[in-house]
């Protein structure tokens, strides 16, 4: 199976934010993964899911809704997901997703350039949505992507604020892309899909669920620029996003209210503790998004220590496992570079402080690998 | 003229807030300094102004009110206004006052050990106001004296709130306590009065004008452990009051409201560039402000380096002046050390790091001087 079927058939497969088996992708590839799954070497229930798996059904729901599949390295991959397989785990949450499920016609790499997510509680307060609307229209109309969840509440006011002025708005679903959810935002969530995209981890026919949920706020919180969270009561889901932005190292902002609203008391409380930055306007948001693609292109002044590698070089380095070593035949194979020629390289790549040996093979030195998840260029 | 009498014809006479003055008196104290004002030293204006003035009518005046006027020394003084000696300008004022004139039943000083200032527009809103009086009665209820400026608005929901619980109040203003202004307010300043305080750095008679609203504004940050500002728009005087609050490195606190609200805008700005923490109930400002009594009492663990001295030693190390030097005959006549005795002590001073010699006399040692001003326990 190719990489990009076996990642499909993850995402089809494993429940997302399963950041061990988003581990095992990144180092053998998906699959290898895949392979181990089915023979039952990661967890016995997973096996009996991959082998009842009918790829071909949901390949043609899929097509039937215009839902595509992309996976890291597409053309319209967002860079930014890649923070995730650097973040520390948010209940027990995590990883890179296997490919994402889009549906829409703009390329979601090129909407998410300049992008906030504006999030809140689903029981918002008029003056909650009507703050949300206002902010995401102003944003929509100075260009930036509304990223939001679809949810009742604040979602939806942030969605239809965009929408309202011709602006861009991305909704990240926690199931799949054929069946609108909920379904009272249906006409809302197809105006989004329609003028933006709708985007989901989850192959269509999922149902979302709500480990499904808190595994979709890591995808909000690393798509966009930064998050802002409009009202949130003391216990509410859109804490969790808030969590993940500040995992993502994304600027967190949240929009006062009135003080005995309960709705603003975690917006409050986060202001109050330093966890997010009081904003009021779109104006601030922006100032602190910084300049247009500060954040979501490599800046042309840094210089990484792989920049300098030759084709050949380049190629084995990136065949190269983060974490547990790989032998330097299978670095070979998966790299297109001959054995012989690899070995040489793979010591020179040690000399540069760019691969260490580890166990029966290579890996990437750490110092490199800490430094690649770093860099806001990916 | 005594002491006591010279600062109250020195508060009659000076503008408040002349920062120059207040060092003068501080140096040489006010009987000489009123000497020198007389004299025509200080300004032409000052000397005529100081040799038209009636101390008798204004003493009749003040005992007609019921006002007392008291003094730097007197048990009812509250220590927290020697952090205006050390303080940077605002707005080119400064200064200790002179004296203070009160009006009502308590001590100034022990209604003041846990206090907190609630300012804001005079143009509040309804939200504004019930926040504010909210806030004011549960500080009231919770033991704190709340000090705010008696004006329409913020300053009148606020002592309106404290009163309510039948907590105490001190309303300081900026012209004399004979008149009760704004009139409009009479009612309630009245029973402020009754049952708190009014403070006023001017004499009966003396109206209110904009200098003076902006010096009075120091005494009300100066006075208070913290100050809270619930609503102002982008220029109002309140933002004053926060500016001497954090020049007097008292906690600032701003209670944040509804993001279109003008009103909100100075809160909102402050809260967002760290000049101010946002607080949403009075046990959020408890908190900033420490546990009872913390920041008006000298620390018991702290030892300061004047703590051993003598009797003798600490007249004469209380006799020094701050900035200029003075001859040490008048150092021992202030002191009431003989002047043998006295030579031996400032050579004594001066060996620990208390004293230094100055031109023709001696004065404190600056790290002293500094140390003293920044020390809580004053």
């Amino acid at each position: 199976m190719d990489e990009r079927a076996a990642r499909m058939a993850l995402s089809c497969v494993v429940e997302p934010g399963t950041g061990q088996v988003s581990a095992l992708v990144e180092d053998f590839g998906a699959g290898d993964t895949w392979t181990r799954l089915l023979a039952g070497s990661l967890s016995p229930a997973w096996a009996r899911r991959a082998r009842a798996l009918a790829l071909e059904g949901i390949v043609e729901a899929a097509a039937r809704h215009r839902i595509r599949f992309i996976v890291p390295g597409d053309d319209e991959w967002p860079e930014s997901l890649a923070c995730l397989a650097g973040c520390e785990p948010v209940q027990q949450m995590g990883g890179v997703p296997f490919g994402l499920w889009v549906r829409g016609g703009r390329s979601l790499r090129e909407v998410l350039v300049r992008s906030v997510a504006v999030v809140g509680s689903r029981a918002s307060t008029p003056y909650g949505d009507s703050t949300a609307s206002g902010l995401a229209a102003d944003l929509g109309a100075a260009g930036f992507t509304v990223v939001s969840g679809g949810a009742f509440g604040i979602d939806a006011a942030s969605h239809r604020g965009a929408l309202a002025v011709g602006g861009l708005t991305v909704s990240v679903m926690a199931g799949g892309l054929d069946a609108l959810y909920p379904p009272g935002n249906a006409a809302l969530l197809s105006r989004v899909a329609a003028e933006g995209l709708l985007v989901s981890e989850l192959p269509p026919g999922a149902h979302p669920t709500r480990m499904r949920f808190l595994a979709r706020n890591r995808l909000i919180a690393a798509l966009a620029q930064g998050t802002v969270l409009v009202e949130a009561a003391l216990r509410s889901g859109a804490r969790n996003t808030v969590t993940w932005a500040n995992a993502c190292g994304r600027p967190v902002m949240a929009v006062p209210g009135p003080v005995h609203s309960a709705l603003s008391v975690t917006p409050h409380r986060l202001i109050r503790e330093a966890e997010a930055v009081l904003v009021t306007s779109a104006a601030e948001i922006a100032e602190l998004l910084g300049p247009l693609g500060q954040r979501s292109h490599p800046r042309a002044d840094v210089r990484r220590p792989w920049d300098d590698l030759s084709a050949g070089e380049l190629a084995v380095f990136e065949a190269l496992p983060a974490r547990l070593g790989m032998a330097a035949g299978e670095i070979s194979l998966r790299s297109g570079v001959p054995l012989s020629e690899c070995l040489g390289i793979l010591e020179c790549l040690a000399e540069r402080g760019l691969a260490v040996e580890a166990g029966v093979g290579w890996r990437l030195d750490p110092a490199v690998r800490s430094r690649a998840s770093a860099d806001p260029g990916g």
